[in-house]
């Protein structure tokens, strides 16, 4: 791919993250002159990815205002899936993280198996892709799932919540939607922490973690801007990170004691005296708003204080963001999460590091699937146009 | 500085690392071709900082051997020192990181103040600088220390051994040795981690966890091939993860049960029957090799086990190197160290993991200590020259 490319690609992904921006500021931003941004818009608006209108406001003023670069959002967009606890979405979402649609269905909770999750994912995908409104084009797709995922093929290597080990997922999944385009997968906690740094609570803060919880609990840890991969892409596992060796809960993956074990909703459940089975957002909604719960919400508060004084000694973060439902969990039991830190963190660290409510709120995962599935046509905005003249 | 400098500077680091190497081979690593390394080399000959010669064993041979281009490490060096429990080190290190004089003095355990342990440094320094050759040439001065250390100058901002919070080390051993040279300052295993890294037991090892073994545990972690910072240069504290919030032993940190509280020489000394107050690295080698003591050896490495479990779920290390007087205590313990790395570490990640003793020994600290002193010189070798031709 030569150079003239790599600059279409950069100057759409300005347009993507930030949305309409003038020729001016896209100058400005990657250091080229004018006439360049000229050039390199008239290729993108030719291709269909963007339209250059007036600005909002400024139609019928005097003089010329500068033209604005707006990303095409309602014809482009790629479909993003996700996979929770009680639910599998699909949805459509438009060039700029808008989600245009999206369909929902819940996951059965027992006997879960490859061509079940597939099946169901793939039926709401193919709906979603039919409904589109004519001339709109699939540029590409990316999915989340909860566990450790084989970063060059979306083998799922283990996924102990559904007890998976080497389901060949993003395969399936592409073979079952059959629309001619590769299924990129990531780890749901890594996918949420890029989308958080990209228009979250993240946003210029290159050392960052973000925490998802759902049944199990998922890291996503930012160092120096990238997210951790490690050896082989399966770092950042957080939820397994022994908090409490010695009268630990038992955790989904056979081990006693770790965090995930210690603050998922399972031991927020169980503490709060709900019946057995019971699971979900919304049951984990209710726990903590309930005045009789408040003892097994301080419990959980302290193991999450734990765990996050342990990864702000070991990763001196700007910001800890808090996801999926541990933004629910943060938000009842911030005092207690807040003691343990002060408590276990070194202070120069700690002094640093923010804690944050997720920015993309319930969708920091479902927008970080898109943003894996928008990530060839921002790598070489016309190889889209390539496959789509095809 | 110009790309001819840093040219220069490269074809250093390459004879620094590697030590002596033929034009061919710095013409292959380095992409360019032999006049230019021709080139290059003269410069760095003028400079003093390389000689050529024919490579051992083949002088007198028929044909024309490719000449080898070998660091002066006899007469280039840099003064390193190193803080530890016991013993304050100085030495010269020469270019290629070779140790060619040493000094060390026990460190008084009580009331250790900044003016103490500077003086006693600056004058192990000095004597090493007086007795050196004569025409050799000091070209930096790198600090190892165990604390967390501000990278810009040295400033000790928390060092719970000594009871140091924001004590100016760097400046006033730079003041204190005055030699006209700046004083680079670096928390230990870091500087251990770095060192391993380029020429020890983490060669080609990117993703790397050096663990150093002291009062406390230090760490070093490499993500990607660069020290894990974080956002003020504060991270890799893996000596303050919590692991034993139920019933954990008091840390010098204020806190109970971290790791470093747990497997510390406090801790094995204590557990192995030790006296109050015995210290240090022999009176480690004695416990760990006494048959009285193998219930507190593998406590300790029960608790080293679940440390380093943890750490592998969050990096994804291709190795993990022990060193300090952890040697000696994973020497000991190594059958328990992997039994709760087998039952706590996620199976994709242990399965790569490897668990190696420092190769550089008891040095890993103080040569990354000298690293960061050649730091300038290999930016710029000619800085050197115009700071000693002044």
């Amino acid at each position: 791919m030569n150079s003239h490319r790599s600059s279409l690609g950069t100057l759409l992904h300005h347009v993507h993250v930030s949305g309409p921006l003038s020729r001016a500021a896209l100058a400005a931003r990657m250091g080229v002159n004018r006439s360049t941004i000229l050039a390199l818009t008239s290729e993108l608006v030719a291709a269909g990815l963007v339209r250059e209108e007036h600005p909002r406001g400024t139609t019928g003023a005097a003089g010329r205002p500068s033209l604005v670069v707006r990303p095409e959002s309602e014809r482009v967009y790629v479909l993003a899936f996700d996979v929770a606890v009680d639910r599998l979405t699909a949805a459509r979402v438009g060039l700029g993280a808008r989600v245009l649609d999206s369909r929902a269905a819940p996951r059965p909770r027992a006997g879960v198996d490859l061509d079940a999750v597939v099946g169901t994912l793939a039926g709401l995908g193919r709906d979603l892709y039919r409904e589109a409104p004519r001339g709109s084009v699939c540029m590409g797709i990316g999915a989340s799932y909860t566990g450790m995922i084989r970063p060059v093929d979306g083998m799922v290597r283990y996924g102990p919540e559904m007890g998976w080990v080497d389901q060949a997922f993003g395969t399936e999944l592409e073979r079952s939607l059959a629309l001619g385009l590769p299924v990129a997968v990531g780890n749901e906690a890594h996918l949420g922490a890029l989308a958080e740094y990209a228009r979250g609570a993240g946003v210029g803060e290159p050392d960052l973690i973000y925490l998802h919880g759902d049944v199990g609990v998922g890291g996503g840890i930012l160092v120096g801007g990238k997210l951790l991969g490690g050896e082989g892409g399966y770092g950042c596992e957080v939820g397994h990170m022994l908090v409490n060796p010695v009268d630990g809960r038992p955790c989904l993956c056979g081990s006693r004691g770790c965090l995930e074990a210690e603050v998922g909703e399972y031991a927020l459940l169980a503490a709060a005296g709900r019946p057995p089975g019971t699971i979900g957002r919304q049951a984990v909604r209710s726990a903590v708003r309930d005045p009789g719960a408040a003892a097994a919400v301080a419990e959980i508060g302290d193991w999450l204080g734990i765990g996050v004084a342990n990864l702000i000694n070991l990763f001196n973060p700007g910001v800890v963001i808090f996801g999926g439902m541990l933004q629910d969990i943060y938000a009842a039991a911030a005092p207690h999460v807040a003691a343990r830190i002060a408590q276990h963190a070194m202070p120069v660290s700690r002094e640093r590091a923010r804690l944050r409510l997720a920015g993309l709120g319930d969708d920091s995962t479902l927008i970080g699937a898109a943003e894996l599935g928008f990530t060839p046509l921002l790598r070489d905005p016309l190889m889209g146009i390539e496959r789509n003249a095809s």
